[in-house]
């Protein structure tokens, strides 16, 4: 068994292959027996940094049909497909979110395809699908309707994953993955990275901007608990599923209130200080359309499951990143 | 002005480039005063039939890109996008459908982007973007839920246009036509020609073939009153539209009893007899996926309009076609 992670560079996609080794493997359809992989491809603009034997690191672009052909074999069960063109990115260069956030998703489909064995892929989708006039809590019923390219592209990628399940050439899922907070290492072009900035930043010692009003609200989950759920969708038999190859994963909603008297009570009030709040229109504008509260039924009877709060998310933060955090309480 | 009707020698295209013509010229953004074009573009497979000193009549592939770059000059205002891969087509040949429903969207509207004089384009899109369970009526604001790759593919097509029209590159609108009877001519891939073959077979003394159940219900509309509505759909102006660039266009309920009651009111007892139930489950599988009834509010309130009775479209069929009538009650 082969598994490839598209964007397996990237920070959640390091994370996702590092926990698959961890775990032991892979549990699928039911087992709870992990099963390790022959072979994991980490593939990604730039190659990955995890060096294991069963890890091989592969740099390219996801864009090019003829690299993904060979990216997949007739070994290759599961794709997890995290690559992307980021929500602020896609809004900014709409031709390059276009090329990688659609171009790229279907001839990676393609790639699936062309081996006839049904691979399970799963796409990592987003709440920015949703959008515009949303009730106050967004359940399973509610209609996607993306107000920034980035979300029209993974949902147009979302449909792409069911008609192709549908059509029995990939066993496929997509899952809409809240705001990851707190996102480790050098900023990235999402027009949420500034909910991870003010927590990181400033528990390195460093000043952070907040473009957004504290009343602002986000539906967030940590890196581990979207790890695991990543995992988990992976692992679910395709029964499970039905029809709906498309889920809203569980999340957390915290204000910026919320956020900044979390990052008080794990870094001190000088951490806290360290944020600075200056208004930006544009990011407000995107991270406003989305939703801020989700029931999310559908995936907590499939047994996917949330942060406990958003301190704990913090806290969490601390422990796996105790290089980058320089001034706790000092 | 220019207008450019891609598919424009299929059989809605020609009605509508001869409506066009008809009514001397388009009425837009609420002017009651027809203008006429300068050259209407009529682009499809094959060359349309329509002599006009207007009517440039244009072969070729909608899927190049060249191609389509050469269609849209400075001066064309509107483009009807009518090019399309019917449900039956789409759903038996995956590649194709894509290739001409997605590529061939999708290069239209960077064709228009390229021009930067933000043109008004007109998708037809489908009552196929709607399917599985779904309420007995469906309103404005049921989700779209497509359980074939021509819904699918439309469905994609009609969120391009969505965010190409946010993005300002074009000035966007779909319109879901619900399915066209009695279409004269031959029988054309789509998984719904039966509800025309049932009509005009008959009444040119030929026999046809009913695939579904008489209960079975569609929602159609009269080739007259889906032109009509389409040139209705591009009149308006932009700021009606609003966010949501999509609309259920109005049509009629009628389940096979009917048509075949209304065949006998206007073709006589002998028509009636001409027609064969001789059920194919594949076929009756994508008819029954479709919702048979809607409510089409907001386009009421926007000035679309449907047909009064099956028995009335059957009788507009007859008064436009006499030349395909044989047999009438004789």
């Amino acid at each position: 068994m082969n598994i490839l992670v598209t964007g397996g560079a990237g920070f959640l996609g390091q994370q996702l292959i590092a926990s698959v080794l961890a775990r032991g493997g892979l549990c699928l359809d039911g087992s709870d027996q992990p099963r390790m992989p022959d072979r994991i491809t980490c593939f990604d603009q730039t190659e990955g940094r995890l060096t294991d034997p069963r890890v091989f690191n592969v740099a390219g672009d996801i864009a090019d049909p003829a690299t993904l052909a060979r990216l997949i074999d007739a070994e290759t069960r599961v794709v997890v497909h995290l690559a992307a063109v980021v929500s602020g990115t896609a809004e900014a260069d709409f031709d390059l979110g276009m090329r990688v956030n659609i171009d790229g998703t279907r001839y990676l489909l393609e790639a699936c395809r062309a081996r006839a064995t049904r691979p399970r892929l799963l796409l990592s989708s987003s709440l920015a699908v949703f959008g515009g006039e949303l009730p106050a809590v967004v359940d399973d019923a509610v209609a996607p309707t993306p107000q920034g390219s980035y979300g029209v592209q993974k949902l147009i990628g979302e449909w792409l994953v069911h008609d192709y399940s549908r059509k029995g050439f990939i066993d496929g899922r997509s899952v809409r993955i809240p705001t990851v907070v707190v996102r480790p290492g050098r900023p990235n072009g999402a027009a949420s990275g500034f909910a991870s900035n003010i927590i990181r930043e400033p528990l390195a010692g460093r000043e952070a901007v907040l473009p957004v009003d504290r009343a602002v609200r986000m539906w967030v989950s940590s890196p581990r608990s979207a790890v695991s759920n990543l995992l988990h969708a992976v692992s679910l038999p395709d029964a499970v599923w039905g029809w709906n190859r498309s889920l809203n994963l569980p999340g957390l909603t915290v204000s910026m209130y919320e956020a900044l008297d979390a990052l008080e009570a794990v870094g001190g009030p000088h951490a806290r200080a360290l944020v600075l709040e200056r208004p930006d229109p544009a990011i407000a504008r995107l991270v406003q359309s989305w939703p801020d509260r989700f029931s999310t039924d559908r995936a907590l009877a499939m047994g996917f499951a949330a942060d406990a709060s958003f301190e704990a998310i913090v806290q969490a933060y601390v422990q796996d990143n105790a290089e980058a955090v320089s001034a706790l309480r000092s």
